[in-house]
């Protein structure tokens, strides 16, 4: 079998853990050929396992121009997502596209038009969370119909600490210049992702944001987001990178169900008749429907990266289905851009919302981004940047 | 012993259980000696229990001019807590308050007033939530001050589920002029008064509220809140009684420390660095502090309303210290009347806020209120009214 010519364009952190995966093997159907950083120090130590057949560019275009490469993973900083992912598609190179999408949706929904106009292109989001067994079954039980309609979504997703080391180490993170955002763009994408593909696009947005509140950033690192979805139900998403031991824990309360997403347990309490039901036929006035609880078994499958990329691979040579569509990414995205806009106008949000308007306060912020000084380079493995919730538990 | 003669203003739901206690040798230094009602069909039940020489008034101020009493429970709706606890003062009887201390802060700190100038009378409220083992500890460790500041609150409390019956079994119920809220105002005042009590006033609040979302009512019965502290923490606040089967969660994150009160259970997160000190020396981008988990372990006592009123009966006759000062009421209303105000005027409301505003907007919705027809009166057993979570978890 042909394998597909992979090029990385960003061997920071991400970046270099992608090539590693399939390196190592576990995503046979690509090789990697070429890759493209500013940072020309990153090359020496991937020669070292790629091999010294492999093609550097300190441009990625050049890179995109080559003709080493059938596919392209953007793992860059989240300003040249879009740019670059055009730039393959115009060229005809499958696109897998780091998270955030980009950092507007305005761009980001130009960068969708110019995937309609290239359906030979195979463009993926590598949304690899969505490969989660708890999450994929959260969805599965929402679609399934049994329990109506959502009611009220509760995602308290603070596990994400980060300590002043880590904002020091790169000049673009933490900046509107750099990164359009903080927590909300850097690690929330995933679980922005989630929330709208599991339980569905909110029609108002409020946001509640604190700026370097805990950190030495000029952008935010705590995040509440108050929502309503279109039948009138209401949820809450709560992020910070300030919490010493976050908390990952999703409620979905449902017509005639309770959804509880831990970060290793499905909880699920079913009641016996569905609250609507309930409440047109119940006559006592401190009745209430009875729950019966169970824990909901997976398949326990969580590939995460690996299985993104391989069903990638097999979308470019075989049509097979993708685990998130690329063009999917302006979904979340589109959350919080809202959540964003909705602090700065300190009032709420309804979309579709104003793009143009994000973007020129956006554009506000960037002019007046504070440079950085004092920046330590380094490219960390990712491996422990999620869960800080101790094993023990 | 000299029995404290207790009269009881306000016999439905609670009234009467507080009157069951006594009964029942559970409060052994009172005896009930009148109650007041304007349903004086209640009465003849109550003679049965408690004697035939029970005296029974259809008005609450001519129990308290007769000599009668020297203690007053007043368990009336909502709008004659003030009125009445100010009239008690007055004669000097000693008043034990059902939360919430009033409909709006204004009253609320006039009656306060009265208070103070009447240090003879011994003033409680009925926050028999304080009683609880696990909140009493998360208080301990909190105020222990060994885990340091608090960086967020977040208290999901939505195990308050009511059906329409609930609502149509009174005409005051659920009515701007009968109640003055929704779930804020009956439901909520316990948690509204613990979360303050343990984690302090906030001096900012935002309110999301739905009115009339899960029933055919006019208040409010879902609430969001989101509020900041005085050191810049956040909390958020989530209540209603829409919910089939709700969840009650109150997770405290500190400098030091992550602390998750569930329904029986307190759980401690205890991190060997606080998140300060090793933001400043933390060298590893992905690095964060170390957290090992334990079950607290309390003294598991909840005796409830009984321990108040017997707290009650020791500050009275020996001058003990109570479970709730009287005057503590008025943070938990205030906090309440932000939410309403500021769900009403669109803003986020800083405190102390203009509780003169807050009163002519709540005016505003009593001379509009809607009047209920076919009320159906049922004195209930409340002791289904909370935990709606099945046991069998």
């Amino acid at each position: 079998m042909e394998k597909i010519r992979l090029g990385v364009a960003g061997i920071g952190n991400m970046g270099t853990a992608h090539i590693k995966k399939v390196i190592n093997g576990k995503c046979p159907e690509f090789t990697v050929t070429a890759v493209a950083d500013m940072n020309t120090e990153r090359f020496a130590p991937l020669k070292e396992i790629c091999g010294e057949d492999l093609a550097c560019f300190d441009n990625a275009m050049d890179m995109l121009d080559s003709g080493l490469i059938d596919a392209c993973i953007i793992a860059t900083p989240h300003y040249d997502h879009c740019k670059l992912a055009i730039a393959c598609m115009e060229r005809g190179i499958h696109v897998m596209l780091e998270k955030p999408a980009g950092v507007y949706a305005k761009e980001v929904r130009q960068m969708n038009a110019v995937a309609d106009a290239h359906p030979e292109v195979v463009f993926g989001m590598m949304f690899n969370q969505r490969t989660n067994h708890i999450y994929r079954k959260v969805k599965e039980l929402i679609d399934s119909g049994k329990y109506g309609q959502i009611r009220r979504t509760n995602w308290i997703v603070t596990d994400w600490y980060r300590s002043q080391v880590y904002y020091d180490s790169g000049s673009w993170r933490a900046t509107w210049a750099g990164e359009g955002g903080g927590v909300l763009l850097n690690q929330c994408p995933h679980q922005l992702d989630l929330w709208q593909w599991m339980c569905g696009m909110p029609v108002k947005v409020h946001g509640h944001l604190l700026y370097g509140k805990w950190h030495d950033i000029e952008v935010e690192d705590d995040v509440t987001a108050y929502v309503e979805y279109e039948n009138g139900a209401t949820g809450v998403f709560i992020s910070t990178t300030g919490d010493g031991c976050g908390s990952n824990r999703l409620e979905i309360q449902m017509d005639k169900a309770k959804i509880i997403a831990l970060e290793d347990k499905l909880e699920l309490y079913e009641f016996d008749v569905s609250v609507p039901e309930f409440d047109k036929t119940n006559t006592r006035p401190f009745g209430h429907p009875n729950a019966t609880y169970c824990e909901v078994e997976t398949d326990g499958e969580n590939l995460q990266h690996v299985a993104v990329l391989n069903a990638w691979a097999g979308a470019i040579l075989r049509g097979e289905s993708l685990i998130a569509n690329g063009k999917e990414g302006v979904n979340g995205l589109t959350i919080s851009n809202a959540i964003h806009l909705s602090s700065w106008l300190d009032k709420t949000i309804t979309l579709p919302m104003d793009d143009e308007l994000f973007h020129q306060e956006l554009s506000k912020r960037i002019a007046t981004s504070r440079a950085k000084t004092n920046v330590k380079a380094i490219v960390a493995d990712t491996e422990s940047s999620y869960g800080t919730t101790p094993t023990g538990k």
